[in-house]
């Protein structure tokens, strides 16, 4: 009962209202005012103990901080602005109050940058684990959401930032062997980018305002499982180019001390949060211009072909293949701390 | 895997796009477009195995149901109108596909009557139980919305329907004693009142559009636990006179069976889902006529005092008492099965 004044408290300390929020924590439903000529975009993830996280790699500041990363990316995939959030939580026996704190703490990091005030959510105790469910509410100018259904074949293939650096801070954190091998600071980097990814919400912003992207995702399954929904949700192929895949100099060093393809940490790693997107050719020259203000770099990685093409990548030696497709695995329940994410097809 | 895969088919099938739903399921996040002139209320409410439902006392298409009624009946105490619902959900391994088709139901048939469409949500394994999160959004008119802080002295204090019903269906659940007493009829309507309750959506609707209620809450924890919430956010004390409580037949004959005050099962149980409303002497000659052609009846059970005189009751001998400060736990993790929702100070 403790846990519950406190989160209560919690609510009132990081709880808003004002100008658009009528009504925040405290009644029976959160109360906006939408503003006119916008669209709202509502997303809700779920991380569930044992599944998402293990108290083992993340403590609760940064379960709550990827919490809300992952829904402000959706966000940004849309090209939106994130506004409102809601926290529900089931929260297991023996769990003390700073546990509870620090997992706001974590949340409130992740959002208050970008302007989320929290507005509603519910609380109850769980007979097992932790369970953890956000929803975000965020805002476009009507008509520019970006989705995942209009890429054509010719647009340009981008994605933001660097990839396969979540995999790589996760398989470090799982005490892999090659950890030894690599300096401090890319291990900071690289379990930082674990950690505290970042939601790219300037970068997918300025696309769907300049009306520059024909779609977006975010990667959260990996790059091949993401550019599939991009495929299937468009009725495209794609070819990319496993060459021309943005890594960090931390993944590169990760991956030559493991013996593994950085190209394969990208395709299959999950949680890098970062942008795919599409670009009509008549929009190339413009997005030149964007990338070299964005808050990240962006990189094109390939080309969308017509459906009969499928999905193929050039690999390290140019030669084509299919793409593997491949989803992301959190981890398996009751898998040796070792073995780290595991890929299924 | 094959539930993932079902819970898609469930999507779509129940997913629902259209003039105000831009994208539905299947992209990042869902897109609506919100209606001029009209305020968005956004509650979300979690239920978790083994602290709000056993899996011996509801089915999951009656789990569904519930957790869908939660959620409008937010929306019904605010005057608003459910339009979207947004489903996350753990799913502990072994859960067939059948069991989750039966959830969906569920929710469904809760939602359907109302117009609710499913626009998104969330689906994980879960290492325990089964936890279902749902995020509902609805509308009302600006500045329409019927909140927990305006309740002023002299107001009367009504409530929608018959009390005490949900927790005199969840003991004969849990089998206690008086069962055998009762007849089948009185029976199935306490265990269909507990089971499937009614989201009093019309009236709350009726009581915003025409300005009668000064403040508005649904009985979740009980009826003095949620007529607190009224004071203590309206800043008024209240009377209420147990006489006036309505109760049902079957909650009647229940508490005579079991040798219990039918106004203790009012006061004490959650879940009934009705509204309790506050009414502005300015608005009772036209809460009279509203009433005559609600969906359920109105009872006038009490009136708002100034802050100085507390929370009263008028006892069946017509005594005046403090209110005893009751809050509904649902049940305790591993109570036995006769144990029942127990409450505390």
């Amino acid at each position: 009962l403790a846990e519950f004044r406190l989160i209560k408290q919690l609510s009132q300390r990081f709880g808003r209202t004002g100008h658009r929020v009528l009504c925040g924590i405290g009644d029976d439903a959160a109360l906006i005012r939408p503003s006119k000529g916008q669209d709202l975009m509502v997303t809700t993830d779920l991380l569930a103990e044992g599944v998402h996280f293990r108290a083992s790699t993340a403590t609760l500041a940064d379960l709550g901080y990827k919490a809300a990363v992952a829904n402000l990316s959706d966000i940004a995939a849309m090209g939106g602005m994130p506004d409102y959030m809601l926290v529900t939580m089931a929260i297991p026996t023996g769990f003390r109050t700073s546990m509870i704190t620090n997992l706001y703490r974590g949340l409130m990091a992740a959002g208050r940058p970008h302007g989320v005030r929290l507005i509603g959510g519910d609380t109850s105790a769980s007979a097992d684990g932790l369970f953890l469910s956000l929803t975000m509410i965020g805002h476009v100018r009507s008509g520019r959401a970006l989705t995942r259904s209009g890429a054509r074949p010719g647009d340009g293939i981008f994605v933001t930032g660097t990839l396969g650096d979540s995999l790589a801070g996760l398989r470090l954190l799982e005490d892999s062997p090659p950890a030894a091998r690599l300096s401090r600071a890319f291990r900071a980097f690289l379990i930082g980018r674990h950690r505290r990814p970042s939601a790219r919400i300037k970068t997918g912003r300025a696309l769907s305002s300049h009306g520059l992207a024909s779609s977006a995702i975010d990667i959260s399954d990996g790059l091949s499982g993401d550019l599939a929904h991009i495929c299937e949700q468009s009725a495209v192929g794609a070819e990319i180019d496993l060459r021309n895949l943005p890594f960090s100099p931390a993944c590169r060093a990760f991956a030559a001390a493991s013996r593994l393809d950085a190209a394969d940490l990208a395709l299959e790693g999950g949680e890098d949060y970062e942008l795919l997107f599409t670009v009509p050719p008549s929009a190339r020259a413009r997005i030149d211009r964007l990338v070299r203000n964005a808050e990240c770099r962006c990189t094109c990685i390939g080309i969308i072909r017509p459906p009969s093409f499928g999905l193929r990548m050039r690999n390290s030696e140019g030669r084509l293949r299919r793409l593997p497709l491949t989803s992301y695995q959190h981890f398996n329940k009751g898998l040796p701390p070792a073995g780290g994410p595991s890929c299924s097809r």
